[in-house]
């Protein structure tokens, strides 16, 4: 792509360095950007910045905060008890969408993937593994990825876990709500008929 | 959505204002930036502000440019005789790629639209007109979308520029290149059928 303007053009390739946008999205933004009030870009790039300079990550629990515990953790309504382990924060956001978790999170910011060359040194087991011990927690919920690293780094963390004799359990697998059974891939199908709910009839 | 940031939701809003972006890619893109070294916010952030301080519209075209007079206006290696009439910037960047024209633009800025309240003083089209005598103008290209606003605005360009007695012309309208007969609209058929070209044999 051939650029009227050098400013242009560096804007362009910063834009499009974010991951899913090409060049003629960020294109696109940018001459967007121009037709809007200057005030529109500053206040956009202002929030970046404040963002990025003023972020903190929660002491307690890893999850981003504007302060140094963040308002899950620092939340006296949170049951203290119940510890859900996820792999990053945007799993926070979708589980507190759902409304329907009131315990408190520890996220790992990532999970155990050898061939990524990550071990669980480079994840927030060590500091999960301390908290325990101090902390009300009766409860650890694992709600990690089904896959082959999610179900490692479960393992693992079940092993570090065990000799704190609390109760462990993992969020189930099953056909989604909605879902055909028809259309459900033969290994999720399989575990749901494995781990099947008892009707209390 | 609950955010668990006052900073990542101000980011987040001010990400999803863009065009096409909605609240969850801002959240995408606001998470990949934390992950990110600050510099790369910063010099996202700052090629933005610099973008939008500092650029400058070509007094002779009205394309967009990092001094008064734009790289292709500025150029002595350009036609001056041919003069490319578009409606934004981003047409002219669409036919830069083509390297198939060599002459000069001149962009109006949007097309006459009633309907959207936007009339010919809107436009660029008084310092078009006051351009042609004082150049080497020859022939101008209407490169205007093939739409009722578009049409508007090449009759609307054609009148005007009547007693200057130089050359008009359109791009050709037709089947595009590699597209099928078969799935071609009738309009533009019909059109690829008037205006057909003859064959030099």
């Amino acid at each position: 792509m051939v650029f009227p303007s050098k400013l242009i053009e560096d804007a362009v390739n910063e834009i499009s360095r974010l991951p899913g946008i090409g060049k003629k999205t960020a294109l696109r933004l940018v001459l967007h950007l121009l037709k809007q009030e200057s005030k529109a870009t500053e206040s956009l790039a202002g929030s970046l910045l404040n963002l990025r300079n003023k972020i903190q990550y929660c002491r307690d629990c890893h999850n981003i905060s504007d302060d140094s515990l963040c308002n899950i953790c620092g939340n006296s309504k949170r049951d203290k008890s119940l510890l859900c382990i996820v792999e990053d924060i945007r799993d926070v956001l979708a589980i507190e969408n759902t409304s329907q978790f009131h315990g408190v999170y520890h996220v790992l910011g990532g999970v155990i993937s050898p061939i990524e060359g990550i071990g669980p040194s480079e994840l927030n087991i060590d500091s999960l593994i301390k908290r325990i011990p101090d902390s009300e927690t009766k409860e650890v919920i694992l709600a990690l990825s089904p896959t082959m690293e999610g179900d490692t780094t479960a393992f693992y963390i079940t092993k570090k876990l065990k000799e704190h004799r609390i109760k462990i359990s993992t969020i189930a697998r099953g056909i989604p709500i909605g879902g055909e059974l028809e259309y459900t891939d033969e290994i999720t199908l399989g575990r749901s008929i494995l781990s099947r709910t008892l009707y209390d009839v």
